[in-house]
């Protein structure tokens, strides 16, 4: 298949047959020409979200004002989108919230996670993580005297592990159960960052023993730019979480004015302050469109897109990143190039829009509602091309 | 001017002379016979933001996907949008950013406050703030040893002082450059609360000595429901502030992925992670009606709409809470009665919106570019006939 006329029809074919091909209809294409492979950088904007924003602008706010927070049910938003999340995360009704943003979600559970023991202080993530989980780690250092730890493969002392389920450059998919209770022989609780794999793998996060998650609503959930993010607790130990920043939307009946902080139950004690209803309508409206189309055949789909373009890649000769096994990665494909940075921008020079990491790596987002075998065939034969 | 029929006249006669009358007409008003008197809970919807929102969304997100992070500097929006806002806080282009909620920005800046010096641990709230601010300094009792004290009274030994500066029931406006030069000759950096302030009153922040400051834009503001928060950092300063949530908009060289955090220079390190498009957006065209009406105008009108309501409810023999000088109020008033709750409900079923605040608190808002004097007549009049 290494020539760009057979890769073309094969991926023509291949679209014909997509039983998801339909669902890009669901979303706003302003130039069917543009090969967009960087939805899970930012997904792409679903119809639906224009109407729901409409809805909440135009119609709640502007016609019903304050009221809007208890008659459209704004001050349940966020454990609302959590409930349309939580089966893309095989979670129950009252396990996610969405509000505010990865970094901060990070930031609350790896505290919660360092507050379910007493004395717990030592944390592990890799130094090759992605920088903003890395970041809330040595900021933790800083401000609790947290110990950090920058490999995870002597867990041995450690009380957290932070970890991304995809790795966010070369795709890599950690196996989340097994990962999870080795972490938890080592006496250790991992807060999984979801953000490179929500919307595109169907996980079952209380199957696999986890705990605690965070993720990205903005990616291939198309939540928009900026979504807020999710976190998930396990129910069994909502009643052990301890809030690192206590705010009025966390507290248990939030209009009496004059008590002590006293954390909601169940996973609203998760919440800080006020939340942003536009990004939570948007982020429901992207959200509602994977859960709408199904997760199982989205994943299906992601497997497909991903094989199609490393066995198109390997033909190449190009230096692909990703795992050639399917139950090891996510929903992109890496590849490695030392011209990476020319590359990208002559992709992006012939409509070809892709996304780039430090050093050397091409980035292909394949997002399985929106991104076309067509898409993947036309940016690997192009960047074979250029390399 | 006590009974119902002059002062609805004098309002009409009020109205007709107010220069700022016009800028209602820049709202969205679904009925005009809506007695809206809580726009210092919600603000208005500015017809503007719906357009803004078009733009970003329909033609930015849609058309242009992630490129938008820079082709319309999506990238740099919480700074441009703090440089908007900036002169309504007297502040220099640079001193404010627009980011997450007000919870997560007060417990930002109070641990700014702290890591300023050494040994810093004592935070001074008001056992009567916004239950928000309080929560946040008790949280930090837990997460970092903070010691609590509950009132602003003896600020000996205090480090820190949170503060709102207008009252979120009273209005009761506190002398802002007074308290801060009082609060640092005990030796203590002063947290303003502005939410309650900011885009109702002329704030001169520099010139009252203020070095750290946090507000809210979806009251007078306008921003929409859950708009995000301002910080504002005194420049003078920016070098010592010392972040306590690391992420990767708060970073250097932002996309250099494999090093250590390096805290950008200026208010860019205030930042967390990805911000919130939509709602800044929105936060935007919200703060450029304020703006573009002119803050100084807007106190006057604030101070003649509330000096009328005070007046009308003193001649109805109402029990009001709010300063009558001018000088020591915010842009609401308020009215105790021990039927508070009652009254706010059947107001609501005469279309007449205002908030109660527990235990007995009816709160005006009387918000410049929207609320006519013959709201604020309306308001009174009808309370005084259910009180």
């Amino acid at each position: 298949m290494a020539d760009v006329e057979s890769a073309l029809a094969e991926a023509a074919r291949l679209d014909t047959t997509d039983p998801l091909a339909h669902w890009r209809s669901e979303f706003v294409v302003h130039d069917d020409a543009l090969v967009y492979l960087d939805g899970n950088s930012l997904g792409m904007t679903p119809k639906r979200t224009i109407e729901a924003l409409r809805i909440a602008v135009e119609e709640q706010w502007a016609g019903d004002l304050i009221t809007s927070w208890w008659e459209h049910d704004w001050i349940d938003l966020p454990l609302a989108v959590g409930d349309t999340l939580a089966p893309l995360l095989g979670a129950a009704p009252g396990e996610v919230a969405v509000h505010d943003s990865t970094t901060v979600g990070i930031f609350q559970l790896v505290n919660v996670a360092l507050d379910l023991e007493p004395h717990r202080r030592v944390v592990a993530v890799d130094a090759h993580d992605f920088p903003t989980d890395r970041y809330v780690v040595e900021g933790l250092s800083r401000l609790r005297g947290v110990e950090v730890r920058r490999d995870l493969d002597d867990l041995d002392g450690v009380d957290v592990v932070l970890r991304s389920l995809v790795d966010y450059r070369t795709a890599e998919r950690a196996d989340i159960a097994a990962e999870t209770a080795r972490a938890a022989a080592a006496g250790a609780t991992t807060v999984w960052d979801l953000s490179h794999a929500a919307g595109v793998l169907a996980l079952d996060l209380p199957a696999a023993g986890v705990e605690l998650a965070v993720g990205c609503t903005y990616k291939f959930l198309n939540g928009g730019p900026g979504a807020p993010a999710f976190t998930f607790v396990a129910e069994s130990i909502h009643d052990r979480v301890t809030q690192p920043i206590w705010g009025w939307f966390g507290q248990t009946d939030q209009f009496a004015m004059e008590r002590p902080f006293h954390p909601r139950a169940g996973i609203g004690r998760l919440l800080h302050g006020t939340p942003g209803v536009l990004g939570l309508v948007a982020a429901r409206a992207g959200i509602s469109v994977t859960v709408d189309a199904g997760i199982e055949a989205i994943e299906a789909k992601a497997r497909a897109l991903t094989s199609f373009g490393i066995e198109l890649a390997d033909g190449f000769g190009l230096d692909v990143a990703t795992p050639r096994d399917p139950d090891r990665r996510g929903g992109h494909v890496a590849i490695r190039h030392p011209d990476a940075e020319r590359i990208d921008r002559e992709l992006g020079e012939r409509r070809i829009v892709i996304d780039r990491r430090d050093p050397d790596i091409l980035r292909l987002g394949m997002s399985p509602l929106t991104t076309r075998f067509t898409d993947v065939a036309n940016g690997i034969n192009t960047i074979a091309t250029l390399a």
